[in-house]
């Protein structure tokens, strides 16, 4: 299926190897202000933005291969006395090989409905000089993968979703199970879908909202074309081999999906939408539509994080809940091309009161975010965690 | 004091305004086998670096103020509903412009006795393009103090130094004090040589060893060239305005020295040597030479740890004393025109074992490295920690 049949036929479901799928996904053109005014030059720009992110998912076996050829190559011209020492390290870069060629054998499955020609990656690169921060996003995605469909990612999931669930459940425990389909719950920044499905599952119709074509490739991939669980086995630490504590750390693997989606519950929506938050949800339709947003690590994602705040409020239902995890990285400080506001946590805070909201329930939770979680070396994230409510009155003071 | 002057005084000191001070600075060269064979073409491939190197400084003024100035631009720019609710934002950032002239007068004096021709650095950087990573290694330099020579880096060098400290003290606990400075004790990767400096205030005579100019001009500086302690207020955490709780942890200002390096007991004596540890360690002239090596996050920036791992052997005598603490964060494992190997921590211990040692103690630190102690993400080193004694019948295994 091309990006253009995705668009034109917008409500429609993808074809789903499983019978009961209802997944939905929906494309309001990433760039598009909304999909009625979606212009040519949209047009074009998402699709060139897309062909430059299949391409470099096509680059990955490439990309991969050559720096596990280089450690060979270091490996090789080492002293006698050293190569001697350790003369597993050629089978294990062997096996890394093998490796690669299974992550590429799933990546391939995954992107193949949109790849409209020949996917040589050879051919596709010719002129194309290789970004090791592009290939990055590919092995970005492959993690995201261990953090929301293995079974090793429940400990990430169990810090992250479940005190978000809670909060959820908690404070909609007056509504009956029956009757959560009515309820409506935003997830943008829903990455490759796991806490979006997790919250249909309990019966909220939930929709999930991702700017990232690598996390919609994927998420579509995991949410609509599994037959069974742990269906596919995969290898995402096979590019770092650095603070492993054992060989074998390096080389663990992980089998995809720790559960088979599907069986969404009766009266209940599920569906994804791409684009971008703000262009997405800025149409008058969405005005006091929701009766939950919950945010993931998505706030600092923002460039302009006091926008972010300013739609939730006002997509909200009054009396509405805001729940929120995550830290404060925000992802375009260093880019100097591109606008960012960097608030502190205190005024993040004064920002959610200013546009009408009241903080019911604030802590700390430490996390991780996609860590192998064997490293000697974590990136320890204190988020803030929150349950705001949309205050009934109308009373921001902006 | 030109590089000139300082390679060819080779067992020179640094002029000091502490009169007590006999810190010596030795100059192997960077980049030579030895200072005897010291060649014209390392000579000018030093001398480059080096002027990159005080470039960089140079220009971290300007790259600052830009950044700063994109930050003022960018809100400027926000919607006036959005302006309105911080409006302190433009005092904040006009105080980070303030500190980043503090800053720049600290590293201008630190620098000064290099700079042989005027500081001007709009002329120095005229046809040189802005480069971050260049730029990050100036903002890491000013965190380096922070970890090394403030109040707020006693945490760190608690969980890091002192276990090192008290294994050595305990290693050598037959020895009187007063003996001690018969003791060798080398420091590779010294930075800015507060861990060297704090091993030498016990007693042993120790030489720190460093390759890095950003380190090697701020060990010289906050060693030879204080009067009194918390002489210099700088601001090493402007750069990030991330992961922060309130705004002041942003501006917050580190006092530097926290104690005034001097006073170095009698019948001991302290170095630093510039220079790769490899290049300046393997003349003959160092063999078993050594009564004690300590290694904190330093193995990991071989490029072949196992060539670390075999020097260190060479140059410590029959049952001295290697500690290490660290990660195994291998520098140059992405640098695709660099050699590297990567051992895991369990194949880095096999290899201390073949390369003659026995480990004595062996256990897991959890710490931090030049880490804003009140930030929402900190990277968390599970690092390893050790004791190895040389075995004395050099009974290694190669």
């Amino acid at each position: 299926m091309s990006l253009e049949d995705l668009r034109n036929q917008k409500k429609g479901s993808y074809e789903s190897v499983q019978d009961e799928s209802d997944i939905t996904y929906l494309n309001n053109g990433i760039f598009a202000n909304n999909p009625d005014t979606f212009k040519e030059d949209d047009r074009i720009e998402e699709e060139k933005h897309l062909r430059n992110v299949l391409n470099t998912f096509l680059h990955y076996e490439i990309y991969s291969q050559n720096m596990n050829n280089k450690k060979k190559i270091d490996f090789k011209k080492l002293p006698e006395n050293h190569k001697k020492l350790f003369p597993d390290v050629l089978n294990k870069l062997n096996t890394i090989d093998e490796y690669i060629k299974i992550n590429t054998h799933f990546i391939k499955l995954m992107i193949q409905d949109y790849v409209p020609y020949d996917s040589d990656s050879t051919k596709l690169f010719q002129g194309r000089s290789l970004k090791q921060l592009e290939v990055d996003k590919v092995r970005s995605t492959l993690k995201q993968f261990a953090r929301d469909w293995s079974d090793q990612g429940k400990i990430e999931r169990d810090e992250t979703y479940t005190p978000i669930i809670n909060a959820l459940l908690d404070f909609y425990k007056d509504i009956p199970e029956e009757e959560r389909g009515e309820l409506n719950i935003l997830v943008p920044g829903a990455g490759l879908g796991r806490l979006a499905y997790d919250i249909t599952k309990l019966g909220f119709s939930t929709q999930g909202n991702e700017f990232s074509f690598y996390m919609l490739l994927g998420s579509n991939f995991i949410l609509n074309c599994m037959s069974e669980p742990k269906q596919f086995r995969i290898y995402p630490w096979i590019h770092s081999l650095s603070n492993s504590v054992k060989v074998e750390d390096q080389l663990e693997s992980i089998d995809i999906p720790d559960v088979l989606p599907g069986n969404i519950p009766k009266n209940t929506n599920f569906s994804m939408v791409a684009g971008d938050f703000i262009e997405v949800y800025k149409t008058p339709s969405y005005k006091e539509y929701w009766d939950g947003i919950v945010t993931c690590f998505f706030m600092d994602t923002a460039k302009n994080i006091l926008e972010y705040i300013e739609l939730i409020s006002q997509i909200l239902k009054p009396n509405a809940v805001w729940i929120n995890l995550g830290p404060l990285l925000y992802h375009f400080e260093d880019m100097y091309s591109e606008p960012s506001i960097e608030l502190s946590l205190e005024e993040f805070f004064e920002a959610i009161k200013m546009f009408g909201f009241t903080i019911k329930e604030s802590k700390r939770i430490e996390t991780t975010y996609c860590c192998n979680q064997k490293s000697m070396l974590k990136y320890k994230y204190n988020c803030s965690f929150f349950v705001a409510v949309k205050n009934p009155d109308n009373s921001n003071n902006i």
